[in-house]
């Protein structure tokens, strides 16, 4: 059994991966911690794996105090800076336990990872690619981070094939084509109804492929948590790692 | 047999309605006439109605001259305003026959005729609505007439229903989130291997409806042109009529 | 204020509506009534509609005795057949209290009832139409109730209309080729993370008209049994209504 | 420049390889080689690379005459199996010059190329996985090859990662869950307006994945045969090699 704490456990997301390990058959809860509880009892004495969901103010010294004591972590707090994420690494050099492992994922829907990353390999063979997001009307930030990231390695993509500029003829202004991000057109839907949900559409002469993942709600994110406690408890991946893609045999 | 004459036969709209009169076992082809021949040869003598597709520019002269001489006239040619209108219904007013018909058609479609139908028909009834149109990149304008129609039908549809403003939690600036017209989001896409396509997204708290119109070649506006000529041959539509939702049973 | 009752309280299609009508700004809640109250407790004195969500076994009595005691009653239950309408028919006829009104709906998502009201009125103008519907994989019924009900609407429209039977070249055995309904073809998918969804695919030459319906939870189907609740307290609609297209100004 | 001869030039699919290479700006025709003509009038001397679309029957004597002239072929005629393929990898073995090789390929479209690709990566994250595929309603086979391929290299690297069987509650006879192809259920449309699509649906709890391939007409064939062409030309690819994939970099 693989024995997972959380931290920012009362947390929406972090009450979801309770839930998650509780009801895994390979897994058993170790700890619950929350804003009040000392991060110092996690130890591994009691845990394998600690799962941090807080936020990003807090989530860089949780991590840096889970590795001193020699804790490996799947990270799921989002704002990450180069800057911090060399601190990790540093403290994964000097931390007390060979081998020690932090891994941290930006999204982790399966469906969000791998549709950016199919995305990105197919760029290179077709003409044209635009990126159409579509979220809840609550979100604050348009176009989302994973839309970001999709058009930019898109456009990476087919600049390292050589590609050429995608042809479009629109005269004049025209905010219809949306924001445009290495060269790439990102659109943004805000609908009532809608979760988190993106596609991309590739297009050559006479042929089109599209790649859509859907998250219907908190619980797609899941099975990527648990693949990844799963994957760090299984050795092998010291050091910082950084994007779901990489535990995944694509 | 209903006989047709062309008006515009030489152009790539015109050729299509050539081939698909011809194609059509209850209408004969009565006359094809192209910018140097006389439009004053067409006749109720030799035809029951005329299909015009030229450009803006020629347009209402013809309709004029036809409708002066007593053909019924089905028109293609985009490029409408009130005023070229007011002057048809003046001329039908006065032409040498009663019940005469004048019929112009923004879109011939009828994917996408019943998509803009549809669309203002469920708006009142949902908390959201955006439009994404897509067509290839040759496209010089953008977004396309038919969906600036669509999103005035959808916010028309709303205000007449009393509806509220749609939710978007967006802060700051978001090109992403396209072009707002009378407070609906409209997205255009520019894609190599698209023609003409639009999708409508309407949604409510735990539900989507989704109604989209795929015009994959000009093709697809024959059935269209096929109707409005059979409608007028008809008879019972006398006047000017405006759109294809007209004589379509809705 | 209008005073609304819920029988099947326990049930989670009536906690969600109580849940709805706590949150609707026009509305409160008079009474829950679960297996284990009695019904009687509900009366024109503090119940304006009572909303029975139940199991078809229970159904039938539950509106009958509401009937008797002059209660309106919207339905969500189903299981409804013809003798059992007729059944409802006459108590409303012999009901205590003039203008007595009983609705019952299949199906409360706004989404799917447009889907299948428009999949019918657009089907006359197309050569083909098949349905797909794609639902979680616990669901025991395939196709579900809705699919077959959209396939025979496209038919009845077809044939009104003096539609062709649809071109099809299959050759051969072709399990793949679906459930065929009255001459429309019928797919079901059932797939982890799904829900209830509807997608009616609808083609003629060059073109083609999707409609899809998603209905991602069961908050879905609230704003439908809230407007069958304000529809019913307005007055105007006595006797049986069956289907919430019957409300829908379509 | 790149010299290309075309087999079977008067055929629909030769034709526009015709039409192809004399677009392309690094190839030029060398001959275009019909039913009357000689097929040894192509060699080496006049040929880099041969493309061949006939007809099944035909095609294995082409091959095996071009290679035994030392010229490489680029096929896109169906029918092979495994014992004509056997045949090609003699005579390639045989053949006069060093390096030769024959590219077989049993879809040209890149797009379902790699959608056929991407759903076998992804297909081992997913609890659910089905295969829709949509086809022009003159199609006599249903389903198609593409889809049946896909739903195999799905099952088969769902076995390889040691999967469990989908989930499916269905119950009694069900004509609308399509044809079950090494336990992965597949649906065929065929719809006036449609060409050639699929569309593979992957589905965890709360997440779904969609991967589409439109082929909206002949010409969507054309980049990939180009592509083949280049490969071939480019050398490095002695032998036999089926499929495009082999040629993209994924």
């Amino acid at each position: 059994m693989i024995r997972v704490s959380v931290v920012g456990a009362q947390g929406r997301m972090g009450a979801s991966v309770v839930e998650a390990v509780e009801a895994a058959d390979d897994m058993e809860l170790s700890a619950k911690v929350g804003e009040q509880d000392d991060i110092a009892s996690i130890t591994p004495e009691n845990t394998d794996v600690a799962v941090e969901f807080t936020v990003p103010s807090a989530s860089l010294n949780n991590v840096l105090a889970l590795v001193a004591q020699g804790v490996d972590v799947v990270v799921g707090t989002t704002g990450w800076t180069d800057a911090k994420l060399a601190q990790v690494t540093q403290a994964l050099d000097n931390g007390p336990r060979a081998g020690q492992a932090v891994f941290i994922a930006p999204n982790f829907a399966i469906s969000a990872v791998l549709a950016d990353y199919f995305a990105a390999k197919a760029a290179p063979y077709f003409t044209s690619a635009e990126v159409i997001e579509l979220h809840h009307p609550d979100k604050v930030d348009a176009p989302s981070g994973t839309a970001i990231h999709t058009a930019q390695a898109i456009a990476a993509a087919r600049a390292a094939a050589g590609g050429e500029p995608m042809p479009d003829g629109t005269q004049g202004e025209a905010a219809s084509r949306g924001q445009v991000i290495d060269g790439v057109h990102v659109h943004a839907v805000r609908l009532q109804g809608l979760n988190a949900h993106e596609e991309v559409l590739l297009g050559n002469t006479g042929e089109q492929l599209v790649i859509r993942a859907d998250s219907f709600e908190r619980s797609s994110f899941m099975p990527g948590v648990l693949l990844a406690v799963r994957t760090l408890a299984g050795g092998g991946h010291a050091g910082l790692t950084v994007g779901l893609d990489a535990f995944l045999d694509l």
